[in-house]
């Protein structure tokens, strides 16, 4: 049973619901930032990252910053990118436009490759474009949470190493990392953002970010400064090495209770093989999916390799739009979101399924959503039918 | 009685102690960041601020973003100043130095004014300055946590509008903004940045900003675009303006949890009269002084219209170091904090008194430290002589 008072279950792509222990841990007394006992959970979490990222090579450097996913973006495109450089942002939805303007802001060149809605670039095309320009470095969202479309990391990573091998491939993992599987060593990835309220499982306000040797040691023959403050490695990267080191350290103040909820969801998560956390979201996603067919509803990634295993983003039958349907949902006591991609907004609603709600055997939110969402969408349906009468 | 576990009271200058609803609100419960209970939320956590800073003027634009008191840096020097710019920063500690940097990374060319260590800079030293160049800004630290140094803020900010009305003054209130009188409008400062856990009261993991109606738009008529992504107000405005106005908004996801334990403590500290608050923290600040001097103790700031009422920074009697007190203190069940400032910091300590070790009746946590500090003091000098014998 949770401890959680009773609410609707927030079944969105992140924020996603928290285990207990998760939220109890946000509640820790104040601690001091650069005293033994925090400096020891801050190490351990950053050594715990290592894991979930599936890195053991020394020379890979994990980051926690307070901030938000977005905050990754800053960090790529401050510390990776120089002012003049070309980078290569491969579209999959909203989130390739907003990094492509993060990027100008940092006076970088953002290429973007874009492929229709619910599709993803194909490795032909990302060839020939990576083959027409020397690109600093290619982005890739992993998990794009306008779309639900899923990237193919491991090819296109292949990819880049073979046609453009200077290139650093750089991941947008806000909406993968934790559900989707992530070899960042095997895949040879160079830098992997993500934030800590999707499938980690860990309230907002946490950036997270792991960079390989390669990236750092590109970092450290920067031309010029870092482009940012805040978000600099040059700041945050002895910090980061002595807390994982025991040692005190200060650059800016971090956020003890968060990193807390952070340490305490990574102690579970790296307590059971990855591959069955995996395994747990691959098998949820696909009942959600069938559930999807069964209703005669779309999804706006049409191909089943295209398919996010953490998130669905279903088409609304013809003429219905979210508000039609959320508060139905809402009235189950199910939270789920609306259309983000500007172009189809009005079109489409976005069901988020990671973390406690898949892998909690006690939780059966996922099977209350798929019922919700039956009922929901019959509703509204007979709600137009009659209003069309 | 708290319902915390015991655990030594922590009285280093941010973070501080919590009360106990605030710790509570960060557990709460997974809420969607657009949804219309914490869109509420939300927008009166930003209201409220506007009581905080005492502005009444509509124009004034509160910011709460995931991150850190070094975030409102880059918040300014991307959003205030551009690249070329002039910005005049005074000196009373370490946090010039820093914010200096922060300018610098973005272009901005930074003059300090610096104050021997313990000193502020003097009204006519900051005339001559300003007369000598056309500034874009003036920053002014309002309690730097590194020396305990209380700057003149209404009377520099008078200055400011008399010899250079062009020049936009910007308070640093990380350590002073909810134990520091700051009458925003009626000073007629431009911009305030502060973070959440100090004299506010709340978890660390928020960067706090107000600007001015001037400041805004100074913003706005800008030449080039604002050169920070995460910090850039182009694209917090328009979302902070949706929250406070109760209509959802997205640019980069925000901390539910954070803001609910900032709606917490900004809800008890408008309960009460702020002139009471600030006059709690006065009484407690000369209490601490006094039994600083009674033990035969100077402080860095020397001069008392210099101290500040948050914190106190206490040099150490000849020939002891930090080590050689912190752990007494801390096995006496409270925590200081060492130097900070890089030219002394082995030769003093720092106690903060803010929030609930100030405010709360129930708590005894200031007088428990003029006692440990007193015992620490005199057993620290006791094992030096008798190693010295």
């Amino acid at each position: 049973m949770s401890s959680q008072p009773s609410h609707p279950a927030l079944l969105i792509p992140g924020p996603i619901e928290f285990d207990d222990q998760v939220l109890q841990s946000m509640s820790h007394y104040s601690e001091s930032h650069v005293g033994a006992p925090f400096v020891k959970t801050f190490g351990e979490t950053l050594t715990m990252l290592r894991k979930l990222f599936q890195t053991e090579d020394p020379a890979s450097q994990p980051f926690v910053i307070s901030g938000s996913g977005t905050l990754g973006w800053d960090q790529v495109a401050a510390n990776l990118a120089e002012p003049g450089d070309d980078v290569l942002v491969l579209h999959t939805g909203y989130f390739a436009d907003s990094f492509a303007d993060c990027f100008e802001t940092y006076g970088v060149k953002a290429t973007q490759l874009k492929a229709p809605i619910g599709d993803r670039p194909q490795l032909d095309e990302v060839e020939k474009a990576l083959k027409e320009k020397k690109y600093k470095l290619l982005t890739v969202t992993h998990v794009d949470t306008s779309t639900g479309v899923l990237s193919e990391i491991e090819a296109l990573s292949k990819l880049v190493h073979k046609v453009s091998p200077d290139t650093l491939v750089v991941v947008d993992g806000v909406c993968s990392v934790g559900c989707e599987e992530i070899q960042f060593d095997k895949w040879g990835i160079d830098c992997v953002i993500t934030a800590s309220q999707k499938a980690i499982g860990c309230p907002a306000g946490l950036s997270i970010v792991m960079a390989s040797g390669r990236a750092i040691k590109s970092f450290q023959s920067r031309k010029v400064p870092p482009t940012s403050y805040f978000g600099s490695w040059k700041n945050w990267m002895p910090i980061m090495q002595n807390y994982e080191a025991g040692k005190p350290s200060y650059f800016a103040t971090p956020s003890p209770q968060l990193v807390h909820a952070l340490h305490t969801t990574l102690t579970q998560i790296t307590s059971i093989p990855l591959a069955d956390r995996f395994a747990a979201h691959r098998k949820a996603s696909q009942k959600v999916k069938k559930a999807v067919a069964d209703l005669g509803l779309t999804q706006l990634a049409e191909k089943p390799e295209n398919q996010a295993n953490g998130m669905t983003a279903i088409y609304l039958p013809k003429g219905m739009t979210p508000p039609d349907v959320l508060p139905k949902l809402m009235q189950r006591g199910v939270v789920f979101a609306g259309g983000l991609h500007k172009q189809i907004a009005t079109q489409y609603i976005r069901f988020g399924h990671m973390g406690v709600s898949v892998t909690d055997p006690n939780r059966d939110d996922i099977d209350r959503a798929i019922v919700a969402l039956k009922e929901g969408i019959t509703e509204a349906q007979q709600a137009m039918d009659a209003s069309a009468r």
